[in-house]
């Protein structure tokens, strides 16, 4: 069996081929340009193929409701050019097969689900956050994605300031402390002068980083008791995972029961990236089931 | 049919028999004193009646874990002569029914929930935090309650400080400035003197109240996404409510689409705070139809 997968970024698209056990068989680039040339590129690549289904992460914001006319769309985004494109609708024009819909971090989050599944890990619930440009998050429970009225958007919460960054203005343009405006990519610049690969892991900004990180983990834990958080993303090293662990323990305090820190919050078990793609293959297997029933 | 539901609290045992319109057919008050003595009585109020199912709304912490030899039991609580009881077996052993076993404010969200259903209004998720001597919440996706490794604590997340608040030191020994320890019924008298229903509406306090209410609303719509976001419990008011919306919207700041928050942030629509009795009703049907599985 061949399924495609799609993760749909603002900067390009990576388009995989994969076989039932996941592996990739093949993979394309193509650069984020208008929809009708990026979009066009990646119908013209899944034809070569015969793909049974395929799986779409793509950066948002999306409309997953599927009693919307406006399903499979990205909406309001920033992205010139990508505002109410008709993402499902233009692929299911030229390849007639079933698609699964869904976000980046959604797709991040069911890649590490299903790896844990194969795995026969204990884990039913998962929360993916992504710390890169912007702070991002996906959540599974018991296979399904959280959220009814719209994908959840974790990376907006708001945190307590860190003691020594009550100055800092933050970088969101809608949310006063929120987690994204205090720790994506840009803030390090911003606090910095540097960016964030160029900061030393000696800079007590990333202590500042652990602590907000710390409070989305707590948040995380106490409102959706997952199996497991996953932080990824340009930000996330094994050091500051590290450190976030040791945020986390005083700030829980024991007041709920939660796995083992070094299991509990954790980088990605796909490595270079490859959750989104992997689940993107999984997503796909879903439509083809669900499609068959 | 009838069926029993129990919502078991720190200072009485509500009992109630309902039928299969959720109907209250009787009901009965017992006070929480030792295990042996309040669980006597609740067996042998329900032992009278011919009910095919009891669902279970307790104070906790409690053991929900199926596959847990202490599934069923009341764990490390605070209150005297509960810890470590086996409710759920101490119940099994006098009255052969299903039992569906859950917190009391999953019990109550589950109420509202059902409720909703009935109404045909557009509810698949919601979320239920009630604000008394503790502050707790209970989740609903999809028609499941929320929570893999545990039951939710939602009244322990972290919260930023009101402006005019910062010198109050919080009143839960587990957790520097989570929402439980600034905005529970005890706070009140710590902050002014007062008890909180003695409090006027005019003071002050109040707008910060409904500043922390609005952070847990922002968290649980940013993590959740649910339909309906319900606060109940003594310190809530329609006033309070009304502040809460207030400082809710510049905090999201549209960043998503919620529904009008007239209808998303709300009083619970089973009034004298039956929603746990409701709900319990809901439950032992449940218990009853997987039973018959």
């Amino acid at each position: 069996m061949l399924v495609g997968s799609i993760e749909a970024g603002g900067t390009k698209f990576i388009c995989a081929l994969g076989d039932e056990n996941y592996q990739i068989k093949d993979k394309a680039y193509f650069p984020t340009t208008t929809p009708e040339e990026t979009l066009g590129k990646v119908a013209d690549y899944f034809s070569q193929f015969a793909v049974e289904a395929i799986g779409i992460g793509s950066f948002g914001p999306l409309n997953l409701d599927p009693h919307s006319p406006k399903y499979g769309y990205i909406t309001s985004t920033t992205k010139p050019y990508w505002q109410n494109t008709n993402f499902v609708g233009y692929l299911k024009q030229g390849l007639h097969v079933p698609i699964y819909w869904t976000t980046d971090v959604n797709s991040s989050a069911y890649g590490e689900y299903v790896v844990s599944k194969r795995k026969q890990l204990p884990v039913d619930s998962l929360v993916y956050y992504t710390v890169g440009t912007g702070v991002g998050a996906g959540a599974i429970i018991n296979g399904q994605f959280v959220g009814t009225i719209g994908n959840p958007e974790m990376g907006h919460t708001l945190v307590k300031r860190h003691p020594q960054d009550r100055d800092f203005t933050g970088n969101c343009p809608y949310h006063q402390d929120c987690l994204e405006g205090l720790i994506a990519g840009p803030t390090f610049l911003a606090r910095t002068g540097k960016k964030g690969e160029n900061v030393p892991l000696s800079d007590p900004v990333w202590q500042i980083i652990a602590y907000y990180l710390a409070q989305a983990v707590m948040q995380a834990t106490l409102i959706l008791r997952p199996n497991k958080i996953i932080l990824g993303g340009g930000v996330i090293s094994e050091e500051l995972l590290s450190k976030v662990r040791a945020e986390f323990a005083p700030m829980l305090a024991d007041y709920v029961e939660v796995p083992d820190l070094a299991d509990y919050i954790s980088m990605p078990a796909i490595e270079h990236n490859g959750s989104a793609i992997i689940g993107g293959f999984a997503l796909a297997e879903q439509a083809l089931w669900s499609n068959q029933k």
